[in-house]
């Protein structure tokens, strides 16, 4: 690669101010939210800062044309490293095109530059009476493009759905240079369903230059409970209990002892620093429903053996309530200098056996970990504290946390809530996928990027290059079957 | 193509009973539930009716062996032909697989054979208190295979969202003969999103041969309303009042004042007959805020100029209102010979001009328009009637019905609500997606199916074949970016 020709060629398309290739400044891009213990760093040859889907279709096809990689990347927040350069070339940062284009209330959505944050969309929308449903922890920080390429979870999910429920169309810029939008308004969209497939991509297929997302309508009525409880055990029956009695809360959120430890010591949250477990359950919808509702939940809490119930009565109260909540990551620096997030789905029933088996491997692999997670829809996020200074402590923590993700497995779950697969979980998606279902996402990746230059050595396995398993398969049935193939 | 030994291996593989190859039996599938003065009418080769995964694998690698098209079906309700065997073949027809395999309430989700018929379905699993939300007109007779292939719709899509929003997973038999399985009773599973391209495929990528579908839980309540109106104007205001109040009915269906007329005939449902227009808004949800909305919808109704509300007080009158309705196309028979549906979609403030547009284009082309339609998610369903052996008739209608479907995209709608593109719709196509859309999707189908065996001249334009473009558009950029493909 003409290194120097290249950056020549950006600077024409972005301007001085839109390009970063100074050394000292692109050690910023080397990382995003993801360990470096397990995702290391990746120096990326030319960071850019596009300020149009223009400047983004002229990057791309500069990229093919010295046949560079390509890495989208949106605020860095993602866990699962996929906005890493893990092959250098060109990071296309998208934090500038952060225009919010339209907002239209009456057909309820808003179509906006993928660099917008999250949390800055439904602030704008609010006065209206509108938001955007998806609030993943990092809503401060993280893009709705960042979003969209994660299709990313939330709090807020278990009754709402994922991104992918609220992405109506997307503007694309293709690996070949093109640009096309996908998907609309309308609810269902004619043909392949192209906005479907991008999103949760991670990068892979495109860069998104613009998304149309569907808005939610505020509720007229918002409350939030607290419920303790002994252990982990009956405050998973608690949660089976609520979902069978026909309430769907808002969201229904769990965290262990050691959460709730942490969380005091740091924020003081008010949380109750003897329970086992805590419920904070949030009910949102019809005030007469949600005050209904709310009864309800506390029976049922009490019922499985709550030791205590709080009900906030302002919004003072209920802030204070999610605080520690939303600040438990933060917590953890309390508690160990590192921590490794794992991210994994088992069925709602599955709970119970889950944490437990998750207590047995703390215990057998001698590391504390710490439950804070959306118990609603059974994501779990066990978080795994070590120190990366005490030998053998990673590789233990690689041990433990494959072992998690195997017995999620195991008993019908999956490998990614809401975090993506990006570089850290590409070698796992084996446990989940066989070949032949890895060969068709392959088959597809290839229709969008035959040159295989977008985000490379992301979501498939290592070892696993798209164009040979291609190849191979291609061969295996045309011995098979007898097939030609164009 | 050795249409005998082709026969032969087939008949080892499904057994005699599993196959049809007399020319009188297969005059049956050389029809589905499109109009024949339109979409034609094409016999397969040969039909089969598989009754297990295993033997529709043997029929798509015997397919790739003889290289003869595939075209899957299932009850053959389909309104734009997607199930006709166009360029012969094999006719794959799946209503013997229609098995319930699983049904698990507590995970909320059902495994089914997609020979299932969708309202079986439901009624099977509403003794427990759940049913399946995607509920088109055909759903006595439809099955959910078939709703998956074309993302079905129905009344109840207003609120519950189209087939996509309820399929989990899919079991499928790929084009190059593997089964694979995408998804998974998880919210998100990682990867390329398998399920999401399927689902609305219209049987150009596959074969679904097991679904994974959600379950919705019963609303306590249903009340279903009668409102009726001078004119559709003022039905359409109070379809705009009641969304914009906040309530979000179960369904919200309008029909005009020749629908009523030819359902009171047919049927005697007992619809005001001086009525301009009619809405049939149908609520769910605790009984007490079903109640309180039903006090709200009539009010809104009598503000928008209603001549009437009915409440229905008993579940028998709450059949009895939705009967004109689940009738209309039936009763068309009594208004005119021939009827063609269109099918379409508008942003709902849009409703207003475009029935006004459909009443002009009514008067211009001298045709009588009959319009039954899911008003509360703008989706339109404009009947066009006319006798098929009156000289010139069908010119006019296909005239007419173009320009409604371009009158409905220039204004942000599309081309379909919940029908499908199939053979009706393909040239259709351009008029909302570009040349590069296009590729996008014939790059994607391509990966799939290389040999373009899978449902032929179906999505695509005419004139349009993926492999040529594929190739077309290769050499274009290898001569534009200097790109050697693999």
């Amino acid at each position: 690669m003409d290194r120097q020709a290249l950056q020549e060629r950006l600077l024409r398309i972005v301007g001085p101010d839109g390009i970063i290739d100074d050394p000292d400044e692109l050690l910023v891009y080397e990382y995003d939210a993801s360990d470096e213990v397990f995702a290391g760093h990746h120096r990326p040859d030319i960071t850019v800062l596009p300020r149009t889907a223009d400047q983004v279709q002229e990057i791309v096809k500069l990229a093919n044309e010295f046949g560079v990689p390509v890495t989208p990347r949106g605020a860095g927040t993602g866990l699962a490293g996929a906005a890493l350069a893990v092959r250098g070339g060109i990071l296309v940062v998208m934090t500038r095109m952060n225009r919010v284009l339209e907002i239209n209330e009456r057909d309820g959505y808003a179509i906006v530059e993928p660099g917008v944050i999250n949390l800055e969309l439904s602030q704008l929308t609010q006065p209206r009476g509108y938001f955007f449903a998806p609030d993943p922890s990092s809503q401060r920080a993280c893009t709705i493009g960042g979003n969209v390429a994660n299709n990313s979870g939330g709090p807020h999910c278990l009754k709402y759905g994922v991104t992918s429920n609220h992405i109506l169309g997307l503007e694309v810029v293709l690996p070949n240079g093109e640009r096309i939008w996908t998907g609309g308004p309308a609810p269902e969209s004619p043909g392949i369903d192209l906005t479907g497939v991008l999103v949760g991509s991670e990068g892979t297929l495109g860069i998104v230059t613009k998304v149309m997302v569907r808005l939610t309508r505020l509720p007229e009525a918002v409350n939030v409970l607290l419920a303790a409880f002994a252990d982990l055990e009956s405050a998973s029956q608690a949660t089976s209990a609520i979902i069978a009695s026909g309430i769907l809360p808002a969201a229904l959120e769990m965290m262990d002892h050691l959460t709730i430890k942490a969380v005091e010591a740091a924020f003081h949250a008010g949380y109750p620093e003897d329970a086992g477990a805590v419920l904070l359950i949030e009910l949102d919808g019809l005030a007469e429903i949600v005050a209904e509702s709310a009864d309800r939940v506390v029976e049922l809490c009490r019922g499985c053996g709550a030791t205590e119930v709080r009900v906030a009565r302002t919004p003072r109260e209920r802030e204070l309530l999610w605080l520690g909540r939303k600040s438990a990551f933060g917590a953890m620096g309390r508690l160990a200098p590192n921590y490794y997030l794992v991210d994994t789905t088992v069925p709602r029933t599955k709970l119970p056996p889950t944490m437990r088996t998750v207590e047995e491997l703390s215990r057998e692999y001698r590391l504390r970990i710490a439950n804070v997670f959306h118990a609603g829809d059974g994501n779990l996020h066990p978080l795994v504290l070590f120190d990366r200074f005490v030998p053998g402590e990673i590789e233990r923590v690689l041990r433990c946390t494959t072992d998690i993700l195997q017995y999620c497995v195991d008993v019908g779950g999956t490998l990614s809530g809401e975090h993506g697969i990006g570089l850290e979980k590409r070698d796992y998606m084996t446990l989940i996928f066989t070949t032949e279902d890895l060969c068709a996402m392959a088959g597809l990746k290839r229709s969008f990027d035959p040159r295989e230059l977008f985000n490379p050595d992301k979501v498939f396995p290592s070892g696993f290059s798209c164009g040979e398993v291609n190849a191979i398969r291609q061969q295996a049935m045309a011995k098979r079957l007898g097939i030609e193939f164009v």
